[in-house]
């Protein structure tokens, strides 16, 4: 076990006023620390994991606050180490004062993450489900909340502790024969060996492709909503948004003209994107937004195309999504102000916009059709979703080792079917490996590597 | 013992992305509520005072978080009941989902400081001390917190509990006279009874006199910076907020021409204000704006009056004082641009700016006299704060109780004094005892007045 010397503090709660916050401490010397300060009798160290009332005095024996002190010793802790937690008032001014006098005492301001990297290094647990904390800290919808809780739990880590140790059982049959090479013993069948990288290698393929599925259930499902001018569709985007208003969140667009919105439906994020309206461009710089409408839709997995159903050419509707529609994007084609439009308007729309698009008539004014646009959007998350392994893959860093991971595999597999010397293999082998070991955090060397993962954790964590 | 029959949930700590948040549960029924979502077998209601590692789960068997349990059981808790703590992740969401989780299994959102008012109506604490809870939560400085944690932990009570005693006992004695009337028995030394009430009445009248100096704590020492154009006001508020520009925060002036700044001197809170110069005005609008300056002279506890070492005039500065100094305002006259004037300049403003002023060279751009300054602030503070009593008046319910308490006090040492009839002179002191007991809470029949007390709290406190 990898044993730190000093003891760390940090707030744990957000700053402001409230019921309580707490404060963390974490290292050999903590009950200690607290026991200095307690005026509570009964506190003596090292306690039990137990729950203690006490109040605690500055170096002045003036009074901090009355607090609860939650007490883990080591090693069935957090970190691993000795932890107390100090439940005060909620008050930013109390905090301070508590922790400066600690600080006074010896204990040193915690940086960002730097329980949790202490919980790794002391082994509770890898690097993988370290970086599940903090994703479902971050987490924001159901999606992202599974997703991050499977990870912190260990299912993604178990999964590829897995293939590691199977990759460990194949290089060590390989290497066997490399030690008996020059008797020309063969303990390895070539062919079950093959046959076993193949299926590793496809493992890691499928969790490689369930990555686009993580990055959109990270950062939604990007909708564009486009149509000629006067379509309706702020109105449209105004009246999806109205009821959900209290979960709805702006996005900076990164684009002039793009405006993004996130809503939240049956705990999927989806980032409805407002573009400018598409027609023959007037001038120059019209004609730059239609572009980036035109490339914002290229980008997108879902199409809200919006046309008037009163006044709006069936004809020029089909030629339009004729040119925006591009394969791999699902098409939702929005009749809007169903309100002003007549019966054979409405079957005649009905009757000429057939699949690949989805017809869908709608009266924003009178809320109609937007329930079914929203269980549209739904069903495509799940059609999306369909097919995936049920470990989906959401994290960069693990993304790019596991493609290094996959090339290495597939020089194993040429390797092997083109005969190359047993020690290559090997070496590619060891090599996959590695990969997989850096996704969990063992042997990793660089320093540089742990402080920027862990930078992205609230301090106090 | 008053007891609720629901259980109330909210979260203690503040909104916001962190490490943990902490939710809380209070009510007869929150460890089974608790116990139906664990995963953690061990976990059993009812639990000792204790902390569990569990898992909790949704109704659909999904996890919700994993988290730490602190649990309190009855009596000996916050509000007297049983109470859990939960200790989850610090995402909105989570925490929501919690909440709403444990409200579908039939806890209700508790309201601001329906905790407290639980621990209230539970014998846990009076009403003065729920007070300084709140206080507390809301202290900012160290002066603030000391009177908030003297009233949290009953100073104050104690002391009002203990009038409230010699009021009853002296009531006794009356209306054991009153029983016996007939038969004309004095039980009582009326000149020892009315030496009591007296010493009774001082005590309070210290009390309702050291109100002022605890609206200071509270609200912090209002400070006017005044002089004529061009002292250098502005530079000597920058030179003087720099240094501690971290604890600085801007208040909203109350009319157009002040700005407030509060400014947190070893402990306590100055509210610095910056007025218009004064000169002869020009216009109609600077009249006003000097009528202003005038008016905020008179409401403050110092003067900071500030000249040019080097350029004003002092005879223009001590007219100026004569006109702006009133009685009761320490004064404290800078001469600023001391790196710009010369020896005899200096002297001669020392001659003859002379007690009650206190003069005081600076220089906001060498920062030269400027710790002299905050010295001589802190000095003011404690010139106020001496002569005070031990316990400190800041709650202005409390104030208005004494107020009316003297009245009736009052109201029995003047009836002592004429000899008018026992029965009405025991109407006077149970009114007494009655402000007496509405401070701590006694007997108080209006949901009003208590509902008006805790919404000043915090929710989940």
């Amino acid at each position: 076990m990898y044993h730190h010397s000093d003891n760390i503090i940090a707030r744990s709660t957000p700053p402001g006023r409230s019921a309580i916050a707490v404060i963390r401490m974490s290292g050999p010397g903590v009950f200690d620390l607290v026991a200095r300060r307690a005026g509570n009798k009964k506190f003596k160290a090292p306690p039990k994991r137990q729950l203690f009332f006490s109040t605690l005095f500055d170096d002045k024996g003036q009074i901090l606050d009355e607090v609860v002190l939650a007490c883990f010793p080591e090693p069935n802790s957090y970190t691993g180490e000795n932890i107390i937690e100090i439940s005060c008032h909620g008050s930013n001014f109390i905090v301070q004062q508590i922790i400066e006098q600690f600080v006074r005492d010896g204990a040193r301001p915690a940086g960002p993450g730097e329980f949790t990297m202490r919980a790794f290094f002391n082994g509770k647990m890898d690097l993988a489900r370290a970086e599940g904390v903090i994703d479902l800290i971050d987490s924001e919808n159901r999606s992202q909340h599974q997703l991050a809780i499977g990870q912190l739990r260990g299912g993604f880590s178990e999964r590829i502790a897995g293939l590691r140790d199977r990759l460990i059982h194949f290089a060590s049959l390989i290497e066997l024969e490399l030690d008996f090479g020059e008797e020309d013993v063969e303990f390895a069948d070539k062919g079950e060996l093959e046959k076993s990288v193949i299926e590793i290698n496809s493992f890691i393929s499928d969790l490689i492709d369930s990555f686009s599925m993580g990055n959109v259930i990270k950062k939604g499902i990007s909708t564009v909503i486009a149509g000629r001018p006067n379509a309706g569709k702020s109105t449209l985007l105004n009246a999806i948004l109205e009821e959900e208003r209290a979960i709805v969140s702006d996005i900076e667009g990164t684009t002039r003209d793009a405006i993004e919105e996130v809503i939240h439906l049956d705990g999927v994020a989806f980032r409805l994107i407002d573009t400018a309206g598409i027609r023959e461009a007037g001038d120059v710089v019209e004609e730059m937004g239609i572009k980036i409408t035109l490339e914002k839709i290229a980008h997108s997995a879902i199409l809200i195309y919006l046309f008037d159903l009163a006044l709006s050419s069936i004809d020029e509707v089909l030629a339009d999504l004729e040119n925006v529609a591009k394969p791999g994007i699902k098409v939702i084609v929005v009749g809007n102000k169903l309100d002003l439009a007549n019966e054979s308007q409405l079957k005649a729309a009905q009757g000429k916009i057939v699949l690949p698009y989805h017809f869908l008539p709608v009266s924003s004014v009178e809320k109609k059709g937007l329930q079914e646009l929203k269980n549209l959007l739904i069903e495509h998350f799940h059609e999306l979703d369909s097919g995936q392994t049920d470990t989906v893959l959401h994290n960069s860093r693990h993304y790019n080792a596991l493609l290094r991971c996959r090339e290495s595999l597939e020089k194993v597999i040429e390797g092997l079917k083109a005969g190359v010397p047993a020690d290559l293999v090997a070496m590619d082998i060891r090599h996959a490996m590695g990969q997989l070991n850096t996704i969990l955090g063992r042997g990793i060397s660089s320093d540089d590597l742990l402080q920027n993962i862990f930078s992205r954790f609230c301090i106090g964590k």
